[in-house]
Formats: C-alpha cells, sequence, structure tokens
C-alpha cells in the first residue's frame, strides 16, 4: 500500500479566521449552533477526512487575550460536542483537546475512554499543558506552573491515563446468562500508578473501545514538547511557515522516536495549513482580501496578545510601527517565537503581522488555485515535510467545503489521498497499531517462556 | 393548572437488578451499547418522562463492592453518553451526576453548560459527594476525606458553579457582521470566587443555555445532606419504604426550604420507585420471582458492601444468618442506616436482604398490577410523600416499556400525569423558574432604585 496523506479538519464553529464571523457565508452564532456543527462534522466525513479537530482553553478569551477573535469568546467543550457528533457520523476521528495541569487523569482517562466507545473507537486526545494565567486563575492559582513543571506533569498524566485504557483487557467479558459469570475477573487491572506527582489505584470503569486506546496527539514545539511528543504522541500537530523548518522538525522527532526505540511512522507529523482556495490565484487573492477587510484593530490587538497566552498586549502602540522586544515568559514559549520569526522575516508592522496571523495563528497559508495548494501539499509530503497535514478552513462552512469539492479530487486524482474510508476506527484510518493491552501482553510473554 | 406528577426515569444499561442481565430480554452487553441507551432514551421520551437520570462513581464496581452488580462493572461516563443522546431526542431532560469532591468546580460548570447548550435546555446536575475509598484511591488520597468536609465542599462547589453560569448574560450576544460588534463587554462577569476550597476568578468559556442553568439535583438523606439539598436542590432524589417516611422527608425539606427564604414549590421531591408491573398481582409476582432467581451467593453479598460505602463485606457470613452489627464509618451514613431499617423492619436474613434489595438498593418496590401501582403512586402524590417519582425499572427494556405502555396510560386517565410536554426544557417542564442571570437582575434593581 502507498502511503496517503492523512487529513484533519480543524473546525471551531465560530470560524478559524478572526474576522470570519463577519462573512456574509458563516452564521454569526457559529460558536454556539450545534447544527452547524453538524453540518461541518458531515461535511468532513464526505471529504473522507481521518478527523475533526478541536482546540480547547480553559478560560474565556476576553478582552486583551482573544485569541480566536471575539466569536470565540464561547462555545461548547470539545469532549462533549464530539459525543453528540459521533452518533451522527460513521467513520470521522474526534480529535479533542483536555489539559494535563487542569485535569486529574482518572476523569481524563474516562471521558475519552467514553467518547472512544460511543463513537466505536474514533477518539483522539490532544494533549495540552494550558499555558495561559487567565486558566490558572480558573483553579485555585494565582499564577500557572513553570514550563518544565507543567511538562513533566504532562508525561505522567499520559502514563497513568495509558495504564488506566489497559484496565479492561480485551476479551474480559463473557456475559454467559446461564451460569451467571459476567467477565474474567483476572482480566481486570488496577493502574496501581504511585508517581511524582500523581497516586492512582485503578482500574478505570470504562472497556477498551475497538481501537484499544484513543489516538494521541501533541502541538509542543518547544523542547520540553518535542521531548514528551517523541516519546508518547502518534499524531503531531505542528505550525511552519517553510518547509526547511518543517523538515528539520519532522526529521528531528522522528530521530528522537527512533532513539526512544519507537516505530518513526507511528508517529505522523501533520502541519497545519489554511488554504484559501480559488479556481484561479486570482479568485484565491480575493477571497483573502475579503475576509482580511474585516478585521477590527482591537481584535487585531487582542490576537496577538492570546496568540502569546496574554504577554503580548500591545494596547496603545502604534499599529504601524514593528513589534516591540518581548519580555521573557513561562507560556507558550514556541508560539511567541513563532510569531516573532514570522514579523522578522516579513519586516512586519503590528497591523501587517496581526493581519497575516488571522487567518491561521502561525500555520502555513496558501493562498492559490488548487493545483497551487496540492503543488504544496504535494511537496512537503514527498520531502519529509509531513505525513499529513491539519487543514484549518479560514472560514466556514466555505472554505471547508471548496477544500472538499476542489482540492480533495486533486489530491486523489494525483493518488495521494484515500478515495474511500480504509477502516471503522481512526486508528485504522491513521494507519497507526493497535495497542495490545500490557497485562494481555504480558501474560502472554511470560506463556512464551514457560 | 393542576399539579402533575413528575417522572424521572432511571435508565443503566445494565439493568437495575443486579442480575437483569441475566434475563432473557435485556442485552447482555447492555452497559456498553450504546445503541441500546438511544432505544430507552427514545422510549422515555415516548413516555414522556421529564428527564433520564443516570447515576455515576469515580471507581470500577469490583471485588466485594459492586453494588451495581458484575454487568455495571463498566459502562458510559454519563455526561458523555447524555450527549450523544441529546440530538437524538427533543423533549427528554437528562440529569447526570458528577462529583463535588474529586473534580474542579469550572470544569463541573464547563461541560454542564455545554450539555444544556447541546440538548437546548435539558440538562441537569446531580450533584454528589462520592463516598467511596475506591474513588478516593484514583484521586491521589490513601482515604476519603470526613464526611462533613465532603459536605461544605459540596456547598462551596455548586456555589462557585452557579456563578460560573451567571457568566453571560441573555441578551449579551450582538453578532452584528456590519459593525463587527460581536457582544456587549458589560455583559460579561468573572466569577471572583474566593472562598475556603476554591478560588476561581471566570468567566465561564459556555454561554447560558435556554433555561438559564442546568437544574440541580441532589440526593443526600443526612444531615448534612438535607441541608445542603434545602439549601441548593431544585429536585430531590429520595429513597423510601414507606409514605410515613416520606412524608417525614418531604415535610422536613419543604420546611427547610421555606425556612431558607425559598419557594417551597421549587424544591421538587422525587423519591424511588421500581416497579414489577403486571395485568394481575400474580403476574407482576411471577415477574419479580424470575429475576430474583437469577442472583448468584456472591453477588448479593457484593451488592451489600458496594451500597454501604465498602463498610459492610459479609464474605464467609452465613447467608442464612441475620445481619452482624456495623462498625463506624465516614461514608454514606444514611443508606447503611437505610439498608439495616429494611433488615430489622422485616427480620430479614442476609439472603433475604439482599434479595429484597437487588432490585432497587433500598428504594420502594412495587410489585402489582396497573391499578396498584398507580394507587401508590397517587397516594404518596396527594399526601405529600412525593412530588413526582424516579422510576427505577427492575430490568431494561421490558421493565420500561410494561410503564409506558400500562403504568402511564392509567395516570393519564386519572388526570395525574401530562399527556403531554408542556415546554422545550427541563425547567419547563418540571415547572421549575427560569434562574435570572444575577448581574442582570443587580442591574435591574438598580436602575429600579435610581
Amino acid at each position: 500500500m502507498t502511503r496517503k496523506i492523512r487529513l484533519g479538519a480543524f473546525l471551531p464553529g465560530g470560524g478559524q479566521h478572526i474576522a470570519s464571523w463577519r462573512h456574509p457565508d458563516q452564521p454569526a452564532d457559529g460558536a454556539v449552533n450545534f447544527d452547524f456543527h453538524r453540518q461541518l462534522a458531515q461535511t468532513a466525513e464526505r471529504g473522507l477526512f481521518d478527523a475533526y479537530f478541536l482546540a480547547d482553553g480553559l478560560a474565556a478569551s476576553v478582552g486583551g487575550t482573544s485569541e480566536g477573535g471575539p466569536a470565540r469568546v464561547a462555545g461548547f467543550e470539545p469532549v462533549t460536542l464530539f459525543a453528540a457528533l459521533a452518533p451522527l457520523t460513521t467513520h470521522l476521528g474526534f480529535i479533542a483537546t483536555a489539559s494535563t495541569t487542569y485535569e486529574e487523569p482518572y476523569n481524563t482517562a474516562r471521558k475519552f475512554a467514553s467518547l472512544d466507545l460511543i463513537s466505536q473507537g474514533r477518539a483522539g486526545w490532544n494533549v495540552v499543558t494550558t499555558a495561559t494565567e487567565a486558566a490558572a486563575r480558573n483553579f485555585n492559582l494565582d499564577r500557572q506552573f513553570p514550563h518544565a513543571y507543567r511538562y513533566k506533569r504532562a508525561a505522567e498524566h499520559v502514563e497513568v491515563v495509558r495504564k488506566l485504557w489497559d484496565s479492561f483487557e480485551d476479551d474480559i467479558f463473557i456475559r454467559d446468562k446461564a451460569s451467571g459469570d459476567f467477565y474474567d475477573r483476572d482480566k481486570l487491572h488496577p493502574a496501581d500508578h504511585k508517581g511524582e506527582h500523581f497516586k492512582v489505584q485503578g482500574p478505570l470503569n470504562v472497556p477498551r473501545s475497538p481501537q484499544g486506546h484513543p489516538v494521541i496527539v501533541q502541538a509542543g514545539q518547544s523542547e520540553d514538547g518535542r521531548a514528551l511528543a517523541a516519546a508518547t504522541a502518534e499524531v503531531i500537530f505542528t505550525a511552519h511557515q517553510h518547509l526547511s523548518t518543517a523538515q528539520e522538525f519532522y526529521r528531528d522527532i522522528k530521530s528522537r522516536a527512533r532513539e526512544l526505540g519507537r516505530n518513526p511512522d507511528h508517529i505522523l507529523i501533520m502541519p497545519g495549513v489554511a488554504p484559501f482556495v480559488g479556481r484561479t490565484d486570482e479568485e484565491a487573492r480575493e477571497k483573502y482580501d475579503a475576509l482580511t477587510s474585516l478585521i477590527r484593530d482591537e481584535d487585531g490587538v487582542s490576537l496577538l496578545n492570546g496568540l502569546t497566552g496574554g504577554t503580548l498586549d500591545l494596547t496603545g502602540y502604534d499599529l504601524d510601527a514593528p513589534l516591540p522586544p518581548a519580555p521573557p515568559t513561562e507560556g507558550m514559549k514556541s508560539r511567541q517565537a513563532l510569531i516573532r520569526q514570522i514579523a522578522d522575516e516579513n519586516d512586519f508592522t503590528i497591523r501587517q503581522l496581526f493581519q497575516w496571523v488571522a487567518t491561521a495563528r502561525g500555520h502555513y497559508t496558501i493562498v492559490g488555485s488548487v493545483s497551487r495548494i496540492a503543488d504544496v501539499l504535494q511537496e512537503w509530503f514527498e520531502n519529509e515535510g509531513a505525513d499529513g497535514f491539519n487543514i484549518l478552513p479560514p472560514w466556514l462552512p466555505t472554505g471547508l467545503n471548496d477544500f472538499v469539492d476542489l482540492v480533495i479530487p486533486e489530491l486523489q486524482r494525483r493518488g495521494l489521498f484515500r478515495t474511500e474510508y480504509e477502516g471503522r476506527t481512526l486508528r485504522e484510518n491513521l494507519g497507526l497499531p493497535f495497542p495490545v493491552n500490557r497485562h494481555a501482553a504480558a501474560r502472554a510473554a511470560a506463556q512464551a517462556a514457560e
């Protein structure tokens, strides 16, 4: 089987571009409109996307820290939203974001296991440490934990969750009505975890789904983030403006994984791409200009602050001057570096910077014809820049419809993308291995040694 | 409008009676079968039930503490399950259980607000403190917090959640595409909570649903539990074997509420009732005997331990002897007292005790014809014993179908139950008031005073 491009769809109901809610095509109430999300999920499934992906934060985006623009001040919690969408779809995966800093592993393990069971094996967990001061203040803290601490806690949190996901062996259930034997007690296992941050006995009270475990996804790009991702992630969501940096990242992660004894093919690198799709380059450019014209200054300033975890408040600065120097920060190091890199490389003023990142928050924006977009995706895919992409349609539903109706057929014509789903679970479609239950594996190993 | 009986349906997919999974009618995998839950929800809605109700625990029911019988060792997490069922129904409410001890108020507020938004105002939160040692060991503790501490924390947790649910005033959203004004910043409010157990800044990042707040439900019957319920609950789920104790409870709660300045009509008392419905009393008795015959000794012993929070392990005792004396315990005081009362009043052996409670765990079991069951419900409803009932069908789907097809028409004939839903939200159907946003109320009061 030839290698195929994997595709995630980043579909916040409030739109990707910070002014997208003002676009005539997009419902102004999209962020809290369940039926609109249903429509997006069904379109993504028609386009044979691997998964619907949602970011998340544990604080309202208000005032000077509104990363998503005002339309994202409120919305659905991702796991409940995806649970509601799961029965309305049949093959689409659902990758929800949840925090290792402000949730307990038993609760994390449980809600994802439940989503995985409801969807019959289509769940993924985007592991984040949550890097805003506003979130810390919603969870009994005056300020957030240091970056390094959050990542250590995250690694242990993921470890505990995975142990809990192996509480039930796959063949534990007997369910013999005649004898009254419901399950095999020897195939139910505690986690018995005692670590630096967590003490969790287990077992979990949700069994494994048809895919074994939800898929583990991560997005950190700092040193701590790369180390965690190489050790634990199966999909990595990443942001690059150039093939060269994407390649550096791709090779670094694959090499780290190899050193840790992992098969590098089992870590899929998926940069974010925001495509303005036209039948011609000119048509695409017109779409870009139309959206950019809808950004208000205050929303642009708020965006830059939100993107950097509330550490870059440019209120009162001359928007037509360059970016001032950065203070040291514990939050979102890699994001701040990326934003500054974009400004430096392009010699942008503050205004030009927020106009550029308003679409995709540091992800790669492509404005062009169908063949131009397909060319870029193909180039990155075939040259160690990407195993697939997270598509961030700038506005909805049109940006998604354009991609599904125009770009996906072109990728299929080039033999780069599936023409039907390969399997029923997210893992099967992504080509990721089934995680054999650790206790079943240990028993099999013991028996083989006898 | 005459007062009507309110009805909740307690529908664990694994069945209510601990041996129900062995019944020929019930799917043996019911606890983890999403489609079965869909069928149950749709039947409850056909029966015009106010709400689908699910209990919850934060530990697997294993070994000596399996309250629900072996078929409930694993299942769905209630909020994700209800989110998935919400779009497949139109009027049915969803009351999910969540813990004030092992979750953070920001997360609690958020998941219920999201469920409420997805269901367009049909969510309820059954507030529990979680009283098992097994749960404590899943959340970094060696043993659980004392009873009184849990209830103090619970009261503050509910207070914080309610503040967060008022973050957005109902008319906050402007969504004017022309001007770019998305919302009125003056109508977004922090919680600014600083208490003994929690410090939460807010605002929440989910707006209010059409019913304002999810309905608050509670079930505690201890002194601490009654005090909390009278102060904060809108629906109380309670367990009584006799009209006399139900009346004592009913009058006590209504009187406490009145003393706290609440309208006692805005606290609905709903005892649990497990009906074995027959066309005749004999047919009902046959159904009861058939289920009882399916209980294994080990599952009966495990049930009693589970019901008392793991503090009554009778393994090794003579099952045909009376119950031994109780040790002091921090967990589930009111439940243990209730179980002992049943044993004492009926002069039960251990075996007879578990056979009797196997159906309904201390709730009232009625074995009889349609008219006998309707008579009991009517008597309690008309004599200050109940405002409604939580129906616990002993096995599924038959026990639910029997109630919907036989008992509900009889209640309707007597004018005691609705013939169509009164409204679209859970509050509207329960006849509970819309909680005016506290900030909007304060502004209105200030304006009136000017």
